[in-house]
């Protein structure tokens, strides 16, 4: 696996949890080393019990290792969701020798179900036979975070930094219920620079807000949302002055964007990308929930699956944004395409609007003409497997 | 035409506004007299020029003609819009002999386009040869209104009260883009009753506020929606006392809520209707907000596509309402069927729950454990033909 950092291990396995009969279903992502760790998680207030116990373990700024299982998203779960979680870490922290405190767990898959723990115990067993083993399969832990993701989905970059070469390799699951403040998704980012773990909280915190944060399918948030970031400092290379720390937080930005757009390419059902910039607004907060109610519009969505240069449904989203706005001095272009200007149509090529329409990214282009704020939201299209995928999930 | 108010008269025809080559566009609704009048309206900052003029004529409280087109919406058009529409109405009060002023105008259709004037002046001077003819066809006029909508929907009710008989007749137009605050939908009410014209408006906006704006088929909201009353008094019946003016008042309510039923379950693609019933908020907004939130939550409602009992999904949406909420105190039940307590699963019968989820109409309801307030929302299930009724409007 290119780029994968130093010090780290990974792997996954089918341990039979979900109803898939062979799909791997259990990753673990571990340092020979104990690590400065940060995390972001959902703002949904319905919180699964992984979800819990791993912001408080973060508080530390320590993390050694991190489980994740698909199939089960231990959320709604009470008590026993609670207990569940926290032998999970147990299981992975008697079998590696480590602290139980220093493993973080994640869940994604139905909600309400219990975790089968007999088939954690024995799936933790074999991962952790397999690690000590000196395995390491990153693509295979990817796979195991899948639910109805199509693609596993990684990024990496190796930096060259005058305190020496390191490496940023991040990896996301997710694919529906995915709405800013990261629902459905679980993103593990690894380096093997060493940061300090309050720097490594901000810098996370700034990138998310700047991605996974802006990234929308159905405006469905989830119970199970996290990303992890683990620094390990196995590189040697060690990040403290402010000019490193900010070349560092360039880098993850870039691979976080880059995981958003294959995780919105690879939305449920999608056909294409859609990246919404909202430039003109009044104020920061304006041009964010704009940029949002654009990207969850199931009129906006279905009309782009349609190659449909329906503006006219963009405005209507626009308008009730809850956003004060002044439709007269509102424009929209679709790519290079003017399609409207002063809140009225503008008289445009229907021949070059579908030839924009028709390609795997569709950037549009909302100017509000209020002021100079900016703001951006990545969607795709609602088609028609949308909704077959999320009718038949569950049953 | 059953219960239709006495001194009402209306029809529809066809004058080629949109694509479709036969279906009636135009229609009508007219009373022999001036009437009292009231009107609700969309809360989408962009509004449809002929909103915007019907507002301000229903300020006086009066008017004797509504005329409405299907095909253009009339909407993001800016002056000539507002002309085009100011010249409609001049056209019925020179071919009908009453006050332009009088006129109230609705569209709906297309977001962008025009007016295209010519044909409407024939049409509406063919629509006026037909009522001073006598004709009166309401069916032919509420399938002029319609859209996307499958089947033409009205209600009515014959009152005998102590003031003499009276009737309330009311049609809707509305598939898809329906959300609170009544999107694309127009609805016509008429009555032979008199009423003052503040007590119509009061009486009105509280129907509207149990009915229409609990209606959502898609969480969007457009630029056109309308809601017009009527009263002309021709029946003889004075409604003035507080007594009167309440029976006319859950009649009215009665009309409406019927009307809101009939519209979602010819919701766009709907295979089924959902009523769903918050109790247990703290506040009524609270107990709203969050039943608009599960009713719009494409996750939930491609579930009730697919028939899952996927409670999930719902306690998810009720999670990011951004109502303050205890999880650990919701219940969810499907109709009679308990299947979540405490924010936890319960044990249900899955082929139970396969037989309400089957039915035309499936009640849910959510206990939030946390006061009093109530609220409901009425939805439809996000189906296959959802998406490709919207990705093929207007291409």
């Amino acid at each position: 696996m290119k780029n994968f950092p130093l010090g780290f291990q990974s792997q996954g396995l089918h341990c039979g949890i979900g109803k898939k009969k062979t799909k791997p279903d259990l990753a673990i992502f571990i340092s020979c080393e104990p690590c400065q760790a940060a995390g972001v998680f959902t703002q949904n207030q319905v919180k699964a019990a992984p979800v819990v116990l791993s912001q408080e373990r973060l508080k530390k700024g320590r993390a050694a290792a991190v489980i994740i299982n698909s199939g089960c998203a231990n959320a709604c779960t009470g008590d026993q969701g609670r207990k569940d979680a926290v032998k999970t870490a147990e299981l992975v922290a008697q079998n590696m020798l480590i602290h139980a405190n220093d493993v973080l767990v994640a869940s994604t898959g139905v909600i309400g179900a219990h975790l089968p723990m007999d088939k954690m115990a024995s799936g933790v067993k074999d991962l952790c036979s397999a690690i000590s083993e000196g395995q390491n399969d990153p693509l295979q832990a990817v796979k195991a975070m899948m639910t109805t993701d199509t693609v596993p989905k990684f990024e990496s970059v190796k930096v060259h930094s005058p305190k020496g070469v390191y490496r940023i390799w991040g990896c996301v699951k997710g694919a529906g219920m995915i709405h800013p403040n990261m629902a459905t998704m679980i993103s593990v980012i690894l380096t093997d620079a060493f940061l300090p773990a309050p720097a490594l909280k901000r810098i996370l915190k700034s990138a998310a807000d700047e991605s996974f944060n802006c990234a929308s399918v159905d405006g469905d948030t989830s119970t199970n949302d996290s990303v992890y970031l683990l620094a390990n400092g196995a590189s040697g290379a060690n990040l403290t002055s402010p000019a490193d720390l900010k070349k560092f937080e360039e880098h993850l930005k870039q691979i976080s964007l880059s995981l958003v757009r294959r995780m919105i390419a690879d939305g449920e059902g999608a056909t294409k990308t859609v990246e919404i910039t909202v430039e003109g607004g009044k104020t920061p907060s304006d041009a964010k929930k704009i940029a949002e109610t654009v990207a969850t519009s199931p009129l906006v969505k279905t009309a782009f699956f349609g190659n449909d240069a329906n503006w006219g449904r963009i405005m209507a989203a626009i308008g009730r944004s809850g956003v004060k706005i002044a439709p007269e001095k509102i424009s929209i272009a679709f790519g290079d395409l003017p399609v409207a200007k002063n809140g009225q149509a503008l008289a445009f090529s229907e021949k070059r609007a579908l030839e924009i329409l028709k390609k795997k990214i569709v950037p549009v282009a909302i100017n509000l003409g209020q002021g100079k704020a900016v703001s951006r939201a990545f969607t795709c299209d609602f088609s028609l497997d949308y909704v077959k995928i999320n009718a038949e999930y569950r049953t």
